[in-house]
């Protein structure tokens, strides 16, 4: 339903993306895709408004003064910063599997306000992922769909991807944040797991791929300090599993 | 990750279906999909234990006796009353927008638990709802994934999926149900808008399609007692909303 959507009406459908670069004091330029997407889906021409980030929490509100070669030139009337981002910090550890399931997850995860986003490699993960090219491609579609969602969510801050880590490596992670997590069956409601813990802006979710993190990886990462909280009484396929873990840490966050 | 997937290591994969005119107190067959589902794609025969589920709210630990002719044979071993369901009644009303948008809704929902689906008709939703045939062809597709979420979520009752509805007649549940809500950006987090109603035994839930309820619609959703609440401070997209809105609903009434 684009939720914000009667709020924001009379606004532009989403923001546009625009390098730190291409943007000093007075005015901005959009050039390649995002300029392509201005003037040709959304139909912006001079004198249209419109609202630029530049992926690292600065936002413009800007007045188009011209298009020239496929490049959009536009005056900057107001300028924002951390526009629609959240307090709180939350990175999104998940184990790769499928495509479509990851970059599912990689766009909501954005959507609903993570920080950064982890891809772990993992022994349930699917394979080809020692393959360099492969996982390089993939990476940068994550790093892509990231982009798509922070505009479409009206966020100013462009989460980072970060390359594919193993779980060892992701495991050393939670020594960084004041609070990891980890879904398991015999958790308990995160309400009840994170009660104690009132100051959590920093915290990291792990969310396993479709087959799950093994027993092993799932008592390494409660060792190293995930707490372990629990989805209900339910069944639920690795990306609604993802979705729901999410929403509930945002809500006890302060963020929902 | 297929949350549960370690405590559930050992059982089928899935539950199966059979209908009630397939049990009998001792046994029952599975036919059809159902029974080529177990011996094909998951390498059941005869001495395999699983699970079936009439959709009714039964479901029976099984041991497979045979398989003749395509038709699948077992003896009951033990039976379950409402395995895997919740305590809450929760129905979905949802707006119809794009196809892949409204299966993955009720899949969702389907899985995290959700009573009963009802399809609405609104302003925004796509074209084409009033040629019957192709109505039905949806309707007729929920309902199969209706089947396939309750299996795969290990539920017990295969949800309701009702026939397209006017956003009028679907205005008409609001006063079947104790309590009703709606995403809406003016709102106030669900935990204060639900503050004040401990029972919510059976309650309804409005999520619109892409382009949103419109603003006359939403107006006489919560003027007929739908109750709004906010989504945080990010645009979501239709389906992240769905489930997001679900979740905390499910939270709320201390399913998840």
């Amino acid at each position: 339903m684009n939720y914000r959507s009667r709020q924001k009406r009379g606004q532009a459908p989403t923001f546009f993306y625009a390098p730190a670069d291409q943007i000093d004091e007075t005015s901005l330029t959009l050039s390649g895709q995002e300029a392509k997407h201005a003037t040709t889906v959304c139909r912006l021409a001079k004198g249209s408004q419109m609202t630029v980030t530049d992926g690292a929490g600065n936002a413009y509100d800007c007045e188009i003064t011209g298009v020239k070669r496929g490049v959009v030139h536009a005056d900057i009337v107001r300028a924002h910063r951390r526009l629609g981002e959240p307090f709180a910090t939350v990175t999104l550890a998940v184990g790769v599997g499928k495509p479509a399931t990851v970059d599912w997850i990689v766009e909501k995860g954005v959507e609903l306000g993570v920080s950064s986003i982890v891809p772990i490699r993992c022994a349930n993960s699917v394979s080809g992922l020692s393959d360099s090219a492969a996982a390089k491609r993939r990476l940068s579609r994550w790093r892509r769909l990231a982009l798509g969602a922070m505009k479409q969510s009206l966020r100013s801050v462009r989460p980072d991807v970060h390359e594919i880590m193993s779980i060892d490596d992701a495991r050393t992670l939670i020594d960084d944040h004041q609070m990891s997590f980890i879904a398991d069956p015999d958790g308990q409601p995160l309400s009840i797991a994170a009660h104690s813990h009132v100051q959590m802006t920093k915290s990291l979710l792990f969310v396993g791929p479709e087959a799950g993190f093994t027993n092993d990886e799932c008592a390494r990462l409660i060792d190293a300090g995930a707490v372990p909280f629990s989805l209900g009484a339910r069944r639920l396929r690795a990306e609604t599993a993802a979705i729901v873990s999410l929403t509930l840490l945002l809500k006890e966050l302060d963020e929902l």
